[in-house]
């Protein structure tokens, strides 16, 4: 089933009440109205609630074009994912034994990096490219856990352009750091489930004042990508309580790349400065 | 050729030189003595240097056991990696067409991963999660680029644990920060190429208090792993100015995880507690 | 005419109605229903307004107790004081000499420290230094411009205890920082008009969590004050937009001295430790 | 004995020295060699010391020009002031008794706004505030204990300004952050005893780049203000371990409100702005 439709599949369900068996409409009517508990039932604990066969939940997936319950399931979380609590999450995956957690873990980052790739649209990330290379400031949110990415894209944005700000939460507010952008200025957004509400203030605050919005975040269906001029998805996944930020990381990665190949000959110039005043002030070890 | 043999590559030259063919020396020669040069010369322009053919220069490198010209060039780059200046990395890659670097940049950071899967050492995994368990105060160091994964990590420590002290660049130095630190407490280290001096000076005054040290770095060469009592590894790898730091934030992700797991009841209930917080003062999106 | 009886100066208007003329009784009104607007006028202007001549406005001020309308008016700005928006603020002063303002600022600094002084009540400073002694952790905070003294207070308590907690914003929100907080500790809290609300917050927060609350504040009848149980008075005045925080930052020195002599020998200690690092990594010109 | 005579204690006691007695000279030559320690004896230990009765120690401040040992004994450590170390500090004052801590820290801070207030160059704070009005970007530095007030003072400008930078330690050095910095750009250094090196580092980095260099520290004698093209100079005192930053504070807010002056019309409409959010947001309590 394909990714795209995930947002439909409580319709999905509705379009094809009417080819549904007795019990089968007793499932949909139960994973309608309870979709968040039904989420993280087994079909045995589903059928146990509603009184049904496993199998009659098992056929019930297929009627909508689902392998089995699981793959149904998969979908019902995917559907409902930034709207879990963490103690929900924590709830969703078994980790307690240290070993598990580190391949399993990793595996799903390489399957985020793989999806990203897969998905991305490399038409936006060069309109991205070219936008920021042109701007008259080049702002920088984001705020929770995705605070760190905003802090590492800034980091290196330094080295090759002399008008980045870092939005951050401090003593000046984020509005107040905001107050002064405008036409020509670009607001680069970082924001990933469960989405930072002041973060998308920001959004809407920045885009009254003129500012063109590029979003880094999880789906085009994210409120931030919504609001955005140029969207530029990478995967993220919960682990747990943890938002995986390692595909928007490597995401990231690439966009700095781009923009110091882009500026050449600048780029050069200014590491050959820095690399004299490291050497002068012994920042790395030799 | 494996691995592990890398920091011999230059004692391999000379162990073999008795083997060589008189152009070969003069090839072994000038590799020994300008090393950090030939890294970044292909066989036909180290062959023009040294007046001597393309395929002696193939010949020489099979006699060492490589495959190639190549494959003995990638180990050079390797060996010098953490001594390159900036300057030198700009030009190991060309990025210049922007969605080369989107594709080629998410495809090493995959291969990062991988390699890290396959050679991570679950047994330190394992040791450096019980250490943390039942450390008096978990210390948490990352300069420089790695700022941004100490801050990562310290962001969901704090949800789990009430012990954890981030030591960060800022009013009071790294070292007055760890001024009180000492038995019974670990610190848990984040360096990677271009180690960064402060990070290092970081460990000795640490470990001089008795603190233990958990490094997350990239190789067991690292001058970091060689100075601690757990390291764990996760490989990076130099994108043009950049190091890719997404393989760290995946084995950082799975510490979390595993921690979070083993301190089970207690994290769910910090978090119950901390979802009325976010509700309450409407920090998310709903 | 006492400081203390200023927030009663709008009873003190109605209990003293009956003794007033006719025409002192539209102004009486007017203040009541306007006292923000009258702040603001001169005696002239509200005379204006209310068609009455300035002499009888000099009299009403005289029936109330003070010298003249300058007096009153000071009062009923001292009212309203943390109410006003920073543009009424910027109408209160008039500092568009230079040379003007550097004086004028200087000297109600002065002011403000005197009144500290005068003030101050030596049996709450004592309880303060006794109760941050003993407490578990000493959490502390302050936010908006207040962010700056604490982080001042927490720079120098790093150097003499290891318990110091500092509360501010960032990638975890404040409530996230105090999730651990309990029994035992004491949160200090800076607070100066205009109240940051969040501060606010976190002391009900901290509180219900049965942390002991410390307040550095402006007044008794600041919100801050009366929600805590050792609260420490230093005067700030408004000077345009700016909430001078000198005061508060002399009463901050005489804190740290204090606490510094109270840790006596340790804090020696200490300091030779640092001393032997910060002439190591060079940290002082010499 | 005047204060701009102070470095010239050691020179005065040399000119002097042919109109000393026998015992006098013993005396004189000690304090020579070991002004340091001298600095913290009292008459009668210096005298045990040197097996000489305390009146003839009193005459010989006497022959120099002091009313007594004491006032000699306050110049020489004043001479000696950046140089000493903490744990010599902690030892020159007592404040065992905390309400004793109380009054004599804050007296001596009205003292140390005094004391500025008779020395400040008038001329000097209007050459500041014009060349910041008229800068590219201001760049603001303060490192160790200065941070806050390097902080504070950016806090309010940016509500003023758009191109104020603020230059700190943290994941980018303070050269990094200055690398783009050039002609047309100020540098606001705030440094007081002991002063940073890497402070005064920066401002010959930035020197060299074409930057004007506008100082605020403790003395014309001071390095920062030697080095820079605008000194303003505010009184510190230590006290203890603390350097009362307190008259500092008192001349940065006049510059504030003396910058916010001049710029007039725009603070107000910028304010009016800010005003609106902060209602929206509920940053303030009301």
């Amino acid at each position: 089933m394909n990714k795209d439709t995930k947002p439909n599949l409580i319709t999905n369900i509705k379009n094809n009440f009417h080819k549904l068996s007795k019990g089968q409409r007793i499932i949909a009517d139960y994973i309608i109205n309870n979709y968040d508990k039904a989420a993280f039932m087994t079909a045995a604990s589903l059928g146990e609630v509603l009184n049904i066969s496993e199998s009659t939940i098992v056929r019930f997936a297929n009627s909508l074009g689902y392998s089995g319950y699981r793959e149904l399931q998969k979908e019902l979380q995917e559907l409902i994912k930034h709207k879990l609590t963490t103690v929900q999450r924590l709830s969703l995956n078994d980790y307690s034994e240290n070993g598990n957690a580190l391949s399993k873990v990793m595996e799903k980052d390489i399957d985020n990096i793989k999806k990203t790739i897969q998905e991305l649209d490399t038409e936006n990330f060069n309109k991205a490219i070219d936008l920021i290379l042109k701007s008259r400031r080049i702002n920088i949110i984001g705020l929770r856990s995705s605070t760190f990415l905003s802090g590492y894209l800034s980091f290196y944005l330094n080295f090759i352009f002399d008008n980045v700000k870092l939005i951050s939460e401090g003593a000046n507010d984020v509005f107040e750091q905001l107050v002064m952008a405008g036409k020509g200025d670009v607001l680069i957004v970082i924001t990933y489930p469960r989405y930072s509400k002041r973060t998308l203030e920001a959004i809407d605050y920045a885009k009254n004042k003129g500012c063109l919005i590029i979003s880094i975040t999880d789906s085009l269906l994210s409120p931030a990508a919504q609001k955005s001029d140029v969207p530029l998805i990478a995967k993220s996944d919960m682990i747990s309580f943890v938002d995986s930020l390692v595909a928007p990381m490597s995401l990231i990665n690439a966009l700095i790349v781009a923009l110091g190949s882009r500026k050449g000959e600048s780029t050069a110039s200014y590491f050959e400065n820095l690399e004299s005043i490291w050497k002068k002030h012994d920042v790395y070890d030799e």
